[in-house]
């Protein structure tokens, strides 16, 4: 969703060059040099205000975690999170999802996280859900082989459309629950902001985790 | 479900060699033989009652169809309907799901149906679920190239289950449906008594369609 400008953001992207990039020409290939730990990155595209990335990030130390976000007062919010948490393992990348090829070498990257994705249930809108086929082609392209793809949603045509789509590009799923809150076999879940206030009204979270070949 | 038994069901059965065949030992590779009109087949593993075959023959008369199934109580059920109806493109196999190879030859069958199977929700019977890779294994064999798998269930585990467990396979995934009965993209959908029973209730139908490599 679209957050109202935060007239502070640009100032405070400004002053910690060590967290944030911001649409950087020159960081493909070399992000493990911006963490303290050289480990396998797992990266968030559209990670709204943060706390999915920033949980993660303290939960699993043995990763290493970017925040993919285009909104300016989104990506402030994750920066300000990420001022206070100081987490050696968690980078910020403001920057637009559609141009991860650019941001990213191929290879780069071990696992990709959408969470609560924007569902463009309108057929004609088909190319900008992030998991139309020309976004898991960018993905498969900076995915490690055998890379990793987790998707959350509460958006059933959404879910469905990604099941088909995903398999129909070729990828394997290896997890599918049809309402996560309540699925007996989940013990980790972090949630997203979205995801806390939208599943107290009781509907389901779907979520899929799929590997390409 | 398991029905009670029907003392007419063996006499029925006796009396109709020409709309059933029980075990047979020489059909494999000859269905076509015992159809009016040679055209592409599509079988259900456990036919129960026989609404959704019957029905399904009489909606589309282009295909050749069979009922599989072990219950003689409910085989019974079926070939009453289809002595009704007198089908020239309907046939019963009474005889076990898990023999299918006995009874079709390689690339015999063109699409095989499965609706409502029983979900074995325990994890010590995965083996006994017809979406589990042994049966997986058994449909790719009789199936044509390209072969097709459509599976509806009132059940969310054993939905999950089969999406991973074909996926894993090696199946493409066509179509999924998480509500069957209000999804705005079906526009032909023939009910299973069970189904009918069940979705008065309000709960979703799950609907898969795919396909081997």
């Amino acid at each position: 969703m679209r957050l109202r400008n935060k007239p502070w953001a640009k100032e405070l992207i400004a002053a910690h060059p060590a967290y944030i990039l911001v649409r950087p020409e020159t960081i493909k290939g070399h992000w493990q040099t911006r963490f303290e730990t050289e480990q396998p990155l797992r990266i968030e595209i559209g990670s709204g205000k943060g706390q999915f990335i920033v949980e993660m990030a303290k939960a699993l130390p043995q990763f290493n975690f970017i925040a993919v976000e285009v909104q300016e007062a989104a990506i402030a919010m994750i920066l300000k999170k990420q001022v206070a948490a100081q987490l050696p393992n968690l980078q910020l990348l403001y920057a637009n999802g559609a141009d991860l090829g650019d941001y990213f070498a191929p290879d780069e990257v071990a696992q990709i996280y959408l969470n609560f994705s924007d569902p463009w249930p309108k057929t004609r809108h088909e190319k900008r859900r992030l998991t139309y086929q020309s976004f898991l082609r960018q993905y498969q392209t900076i995915l490690q082989p055998q890379g990793k793809l987790a998707f959350k949603t509460d958006n059933l045509g959404l879910f469905e459309y990604s099941l088909v789509s995903l398999s129909q590009f070729g990828l394997i799923l290896d997890f599918v629950s049809l309402d996560l809150h309540h699925d007996p076999r989940v013990t980790f879940n972090i949630e997203t902001e979205y995801e806390t206030k939208f599943a107290t009204k009781g509907q389901p979270i779907y979520q899929l985790k799929a590997h390409f070949k």
